[in-house]
């Protein structure tokens, strides 16, 4: 398998087979890492961040596997500082930057931004979340972590709770989990549902799915609970936000019915879905995800360069 | 001839042996990089960017620049992260950088900016453009295109397009091509034309020099076509600026009356002076500029830094 | 003396016997790029610089630190570009980045968030400025530069003078003084004398300690004078500013009345206290303090690092 070049522009274009050799590649550079092996595989190569939207994690996990790669990081935090203020298209900046790096990342505010980079940019693109679109990494991280916790993904059960509807971060790890055998339950307010598209696209796969309004009806089968923010941002007013923004805060009652090994994810950053009480016991594994997605990344990079 | 240490204010203080010489040191790097040859000539350097006005184009370049030669890069990309919130001279700033740093590149809003920081610092300054003053390596990267492109630089019909009087890109250009021996033509609506003093300075040279209104008058004979954008922001109302606006936005049927192998050049960004059609023909050359643009950093950091 | 993994948050919890280690290092490790050695002792490791308020000066000169010694750094020079923008604790940053990078530079706008930092991270936190509170790595440039400069600490006159009320510079530098046996002179406007208890913490110390209103009454004494800036925005009405911004502007009428080898410090930026007359003087050493600072910043990161 051959990914030397190629764009990461959604999780939907990767094969099954695809997703388990990225994620047995970051297997071996986890392991490189650990046993302090020299990793520099990517000496003289230049990654070039484009964030037209800010992100702290995302931006400072490729700039840090990058790094750690031995190879280096341009790019900007935020759009206003970049010839966008002067008016320049997506497309003319992508083709003025990519004679200046070796490998793009970009996060943009606007669905589809990546794939038009992509066509413009001889040099390989990966998308680090345009808009309500995609943010493949995440999800490669997530499943990196579901693996390294449970040994599998296979045959467990999944469930997805908060903001359903507007999480791109759902709709690409509910898509990819469709591609193994699992159990996915998906925790909503009504209103919060995952899209009908999303829902149709994984409802002939290997993959069960049930709708739940509470929490309590599923969370004593789970293996894997998937949290996500309600971002305020999405509601149309304040009363609307308000009605259902605690509706499913994790904290230490709820853990009390829940299975001795199952883990707790969430993509961060939080704001209060998660309660600080839950952070010191073992089921949190939130913050290890961070580091799995530094990982992950440095797994990618390396082979859409070619250097393993 | 050296270069060790010297500051890179403006073009006009460049003898044309001593364009030439940088001009043939690109072409030594390019040639370098081509042959996939270790480049890391700046190992345990640093440059700092120091950027008062954003620029996406200028500021990545030096810091690709600089990294592809095995240097680092520091720096801000706009004024208000930096101590000049606190009321600091710009003087004092440099003072400060320069022992953090082995070479200063500046971009500021303020005509004369590079020439004061050049005075107060030990590390060399090279001016990323100073307000509607200089931009020297702009002209060298747009120099070093067209001397790839048609071999030669002297005896070519070379047709500036736009806005002639506040494009400080065009100002160095007239002023280096002066040196040389070609036909300028300078083409522009009234109230845009060329600046009397820069007119004056460059008429008793070895080039010859004809003002145009309308571009269909030159185009024909023309080797090289620079284009430039009408900036909104010279203005004084909008209605001023959409008169002129679209004048010469050069589209396919404008190039069926020019030479098979014209260039085009812009200094980019472009907003609609040359439409996306024209982007796909031989003509199309001002993405190359970029690429261009990074070799001739290249080779100038070298030359200041006394690596080559 | 082991400071592998330490955080550094003030300079209150360095006993002397530190602060003097820290110094011999600094030394050597000057002393090794005087002599142009190999100092690339910190490869393959990544620093974060999280600025939460802007500083070219501070985060200028780690990020050289950091890339003198070979490594690299990642990071935001201002909060809006981060995560902070969608609600996420400090403590959740923390413990994200700490998956990035091998130490952690903080900068931040309320006092204690340094210590809430180490409290979270596993790699070692610097405290880069909270509030009103520490700069301890400021402290240890100032120490560095008047023994480089005289020396020695003990039984010099060193004379403080500006706002010594707000200035975090001067509260932690008096704290460190006294460890020492000096004679400190406290100069400032009777409403921004040094804090009481700040006062009492110094009193029964090694050194004597005296205040004034007019710096003429022990400028001739001095061996070390240490101006700051009177921060306007440390006021509540412009007239309150104007009342005292003049009131101790060092220039060369002052300069006759002092000792010849007296010298002159400053945190920088500087406004309007010190005239650019006093720059050229045997007197000014305040930008020599800037190239002390990465000294000691190498150091301090070689130390923390476990690289020396």
């Amino acid at each position: 398998m051959n990914f030397e070049n190629r764009d990461i522009i959604s999780i939907l274009e990767l094969k099954k087979e695809e997703i388990e050799f990225i994620l047995e590649k970051s297997a071996y550079i986890e392991d490189l890492v650990n046993k302090k092996e020299d990793i520099s595989f990517l000496k003289g190569k230049i990654l070039a961040n484009l964030f037209y939207e800010p992100s702290t994690r995302t931006r400072l996990s490729f700039e840090s596997a990058m790094k750690k790669l031995g190879g280096e990081t341009i790019g900007f935090s935020k759009a206003d500082t970049s010839s966008v203020a002067k008016g320049e298209t997506l497309a003319d900046t992508v083709r003025t930057v990519e004679k200046y790096a070796d490998v793009i990342v970009l996060r943009h505010t606007k669905e589809g931004a990546a794939k038009l980079a992509a066509e413009y940019s001889n040099a390989p693109v990966i998308n680090a979340g345009d808009g309500a679109g995609q943010h493949p990494t995440q999800t490669l991280l997530d499943l990196y972590t579901i693996k390294k916790e449970k040994g599998r993904i296979d045959n467990l059960v999944i469930t997805i709770v908060g903001d359903l509807h507007y999480g791109r971060t759902v709709h690409s790890l509910t898509h990819a989990l469709s591609k193994y055998s699992c159990k996915i339950n998906l925790v909503s307010p009504k209103d919060l549902r995952l899209p009908q598209e999303v829902l149709n696209d994984i409802k002939d796969t290997n993959s069960e799915v049930y709708e739940y309004e509470n929490l309590n009806e599923c969370i004593s089968e789970t293996d894997v609970l998937y949290i996500t923010r309600i971002q305020k941002e999405r509601f149309v007013s304040d009363l609307e936000y308000n009605k259902v923004k605690g509706s499913y805060v994790i904290n230490k009652t709820i853990l009390e019915s829940v299975k001795s090994d199952m883990i707790i994810l969430h993509p961060l950053p939080r704001v209060d879905e998660i309660s600080c009480e839950v952070d010191e016991t073992k089921h949190a594994k939130y913050f290890d995800q961070t580091y799995n997605g530094l990982i992950v990344r440095m797994a990618l990079l390396s082979l859409l360069l070619g250097a393993i």
